[in-house]
Parts: structure tokens; sequence; C-alpha cells
């Protein structure tokens, strides 16, 4: 049973989940790892080691729950959140705390023993993609459900937990706050300049080139102007959109090459760094909006988060994103 | 020349500070730390190793910049910002710059190379308490800052980059947002409550027990109810004020012990953790705020921060503040 707690000052929202501190970890030491490729719950043949599976990209004469899949979704097995759970809000005091109802699951992006996106065939990245839209559409018909943040955390620096190449989506009634402030931004320019602030900015952005990483037909990367962290990169849709899920399907192809090549130079530039991406997509129960676009955030992890970012609630960067993105242009992967 | 930059969606301020990386790092390999008590610019005798001081508490018949203090405060031989820079903002486009205007101090709390706060004396904790408030009450008359953050960084996973026991301080022309958003929340609980959310804490902690890990005749420390990672403590003065420099001096060596005390409690339970602590006090410009308190939080760096938290701005914590509370409340240290 977790829950959710609201912080009677800020309003924030945490999720308080007692069970994740039980969940095993590849990490710990050698000795662990060396018996992973056995006992690894991700791993084609090892299914019985996970709950049963909600979607899977697998052979049409293949059963569920067994070999012969190519991306296979589960519900977490430390889940943050149920759809057990209730929905109800219990008051005390000051206080307020929910039932921590929503979804948590783990999309596993390889049968095999894979630790890296990029160790991936494009057409495997592919499917990881269409599991990601494939899962959101499906989430949006539960109306109980107003949000899903797909997310990837890779390596242990980033908070993984499981070597298995692996992304993970938390679905919740409500919006987060990270998103719900960037709409609130995307509106705030909306209305200013008459445009999408992402469609302004990727125009901006091609024309100074400074800070372009690279670009195909239908997309972009770029370190951000005001990048929080070493070598922020943003991988957007050049073409208006708000809601990922709605992507064309003909564009998952080139997403996932696009994507694989972003993190292919941020793996060569920073010798194999650990990092986190997510999804930042509009909530489901809104229609196509003028004043959002979806796009990806991908963090490296290489600077420690400390005390100042903490309590001021400001990041301190130590790499000006130009200086970024020109490394990340030259191509080293030949 | 640092630069501050303006993300133009959500409006957040990074500090872009280049120098920063070329910092030196106590905790690269155990080779280097051998030479460290030689080389250790913290170090009694060895103060032509940083900037010249800019206080210090020290022995009436010593001289500035050599041995014979306590306390000393120098400011930051790689900082974020400086008072060098001008206030000036540059438009290009959408985005804004600023030069990294600010002051960026180190307290270094002990002449000796000590590793913990804890391992000083009380007086000498005292001192750094004491320090913090003097340097507040200087900067303060500097009208080009609105705000100075005192924090930190204990242990390279919270951030540290040299060992020797140290704090830091920031300080800006404009108001952090993290305290921005305090006060906002903290003025929205008074007009609901007709009290402030942090008086109105400390009697229900007080009352409910379950989430409180000591109390003295002046301070409270409590695991806050929406705790944002594992024993993430606050502590609060129990007489209501707004501004951290106005304590009254009397009230030192009670807060001092209050914290030394705190953070022993965290060190025995958590094995001397890595943790990062910040005082959130109000603006300079201020005036005593009925709704804003002064208070110190404490967050042991036990957990990753990974691509939900990133993503979603929603933390996940996997241990239960009351859990944490009563772990804490026995005191281990006999």
């Amino acid at each position: 049973m977790s829950k959710y707690r609201k912080d009677p000052i800020s309003g924030r929202w945490v999720i308080i989940a007692e069970n994740r501190a039980l969940r095993p970890n590849d990490f710990v030491d050698n000795q662990v790892r060396r018996d992973i490729a056995r006992t690894c719950p991700f791993c084609e043949g090892n299914e019985r080691f996970t709950p049963g599976e909600v979607f899977a990209i697998r052979k049409s004469e293949s059963s569920e729950n067994s070999p012969g899949w190519q991306v296979r979704v589960v519900p977490n097995s430390y889940p943050a959140l149920s759809r057990e759970q209730s929905l109800e809000s219990v008051h005390k005091g000051i206080y307020e705390e929910r039932d921590g109802f929503g979804v948590h699951e783990v999309i596993v992006e390889s049968p095999q023993h894979v630790m890296s996106t990029t160790q991936l065939t494009d057409q495997q990245v592919q499917c990881v993609f269409d599991a990601y839209r494939m899962r959101l559409n499906d989430l949006k018909s539960d109306s109980r459900l107003g949000y899903a943040l797909v997310f990837k955390n890779a390596r242990p620096e980033a908070g993984a937990s499981i070597e298995h190449a692996h992304s993970q989506l938390i679905a919740t009634p409500e919006t987060p706050l990270a998103i719900q402030e960037e709409i609130r931004g995307g509106s705030d320019f909306f209305e200013r300049h008459r445009t999408c602030a992402w469609c302004k900015i990727i125009v901006d952005e091609l024309e100074a080139q400074v800070r372009l990483v690279h670009q195909s037909t239908s997309f972009i990367a770029f370190c951000p102007f005001a990048a929080r962290v070493p070598f922020e990169t943003w991988v957007l849709p050049r073409r208006h959109g708000s809601h990922f899920e709605q992507i064309e399907p003909g564009l998952l192809p080139e997403l996932a090459d696009f994507m694989k090549q972003t993190l292919l130079r941020m793996e060569a530039v920073l010798d194999g760094p650990a990092y986190n991406y997510w999804i930042h997509t509009a909530p489901f129960d809104t229609p196509l909006l003028d004043h959002y676009h979806w796009h990806i955030e991908i963090i490296p992890r290489l600077t420690k988060i400390a005390g100042f970012e903490w309590g001021a609630g400001c990041y301190l960067n130590p790499v000006l994103p130009e200086e970024a993105a020109k490394s990340l242009r030259i191509d080293k992967r030949v």
C-alpha cells in the first residue's frame, strides 16, 4: 500500500512507497552480477520472474509470458502505485493523504541481456517506442488516469536497479507538477508570442546552429539554452503535436533511429554515462494543444545535485550548452 | 565569467559557471587523498591556498589570513557568481541572459582537518552558526543582493569536492525560486488558517509525536509529513521568526548543540551518510513576515533521484517519515 502525501505549505505531492525499499539491486557487488544471466527477470526464458505481461510485441505463434517476444511490458514487481488501491483522499488536520492509485509498468527493451538501448537493433528500438505509444493509448482509456510519464533510468547512478535495458511508465490520476508547470509556461509564451514556444525554439535553434546536436527530416536534437546539467539534450518533433501517443506510426522508425543516434553520440563523447530520459506529453484528457509540444528530455548524470540546487531550486551547470552541443555534433561513431 | 540564463518556457533560471568544472576534487582516488593533510586549502597553516578571508572568528592577537582562527570565511576559489560581474541583462530573441553577479563564499568550519560537523566541539559548531549569521547580516547591507542561501554538502555523494568540513553561501540579486514558492505557500496557508504554517506544524507535530525526532527549549526536529527523501528532517525554532540572521545571539549555543545532536542521530542510524542541509530564511528586503518561518532542511543522500522525479517533479520516497523518525528518536550515541 503506497500513499500520496501533500506538503501543506508547498502543495507538492510525494509518493511514499515502502515496498520499493525491498527491491533487488543488480549493482550491489560483482558476486551478484555473475549470476545475472541465469536469474535476470527481464531475460527471455525467465518470464516467470515477473508479473504477467500487460503488452508484448511477440511472434504470432508464441504465447503470453513465454519466449518469442521482442518487447515486453509487465507491471513493476515493486510498484510505486497500483490500480488495486482506492482513489480516496483522507484529511488529517492540515495534512492530506491519498491511496497510491495508479499504474507502474516496466518496458523490457530486449529479450537478450543487453545493457544499453544503443546496443539494440534499429528495429528493436522502434518496438520500444511503439510500446510506449501503445501503452499510453491503452492507459488513456481508463478515465481514472490523467497522465502517464514514460521514463528511463540507465545505470545505477541514474537510479537503475536492474541492468537489463528497460524503461518504465508511471500513470497517475493527476497531471504531475513538472508537466503542469510546463503547460502553464507554454500557455504564457503562446499568449505573449502567438506561437508555440517549442516551435519557436526549433526555428531559432536551427538558425543559430550553436546548440544544435543533429537533425533529421522530422526531428531535432539540441542542448537547451538554460540547460540544468552538463550535456542536457532535448529531442523534439519538428512538426507541432502535443500528444506523443498520437504520433503517426509511420514516424516511429525515424524517431527510434534518431533517439539511438542521439544516445550513441552521448555515449561516445561521455564514455557511456548514466542517464535519464523522459517523454513530456500533454495530459490524457486535453485535446490537441496549440501551446504544448511533446518532447523528450535527456540528462546524463555527470554531476551531483548538491545543497544549492536543492535549497534554492536553481541549477548550477559547469558546462556551457554551446560547448556540450559542439562535442555532441562531432559524430564519433565511425 | 558566469551567466544566469532563463529558460523561456518555465522561467527557471540556471547558473552556467564554466570555471566550476575546473575545481579540484579530494575524492578522485586514494593516491590524492594521502596528500590532503599537507595540501588541504582549508587546514590551518594553509591559508595561502584560498583567496583572502572576508570574515573570521580568530584570536585577537592573530592576524588575517594566518593561523589562530576558529572559523574562516573565504571567497570560493571557483565561484559560481562574483560581485565583479555586472547586473546587466541581455535579451537574445526569446532568450534572456544576465551576468553572474553575486557572492559565493566558503565557511571553513574548523582549523583542523575534520571531516564532519559532528566531530567539532559544541563551541566550534556555535562559531559556525555565528559565522552564518554574521555573513548574512553583512551581505544584507549590499542593496544589490536580495538573498543568501547557506548550505552544506557533506561527502562526495552530496556534491562535496573537498573533505575538510565546510559549508557554503551563495548570494544572488533575486530570491531563488524555491524560497519564492515557499513564501507563496506560506502566505496562502496564512490566508486560509490565519496562522503561520510552520508554527501550526510545530504544534501538530508536538501533539502527534509520531514524526518528532527530538526537541529542546527553543528548537524542534521532525521528519516532515510529505518528506521527499528517506530521513528528510527539518529543524525549526519554536518561536516564530522569519529571518535567520535576526536570531537572538543568546540562542546560538542551543541551536548549535541541537543541530549537532540531530546530525549525530543521523550519522548513528544511517552509518555516516552523505547529506545536505540548507537554511531557508526570508529575503533580505522583507520586514518580519507573519507567514514565513526560517528553518533548516536536512536530506541524507541515500537514494538516487531518478527519471520519474526529474520528469514528473514528484518525489518517490521508499521510507515512511514516521518510520524514519522512530529510528532517529532512539538515541544511539552512548
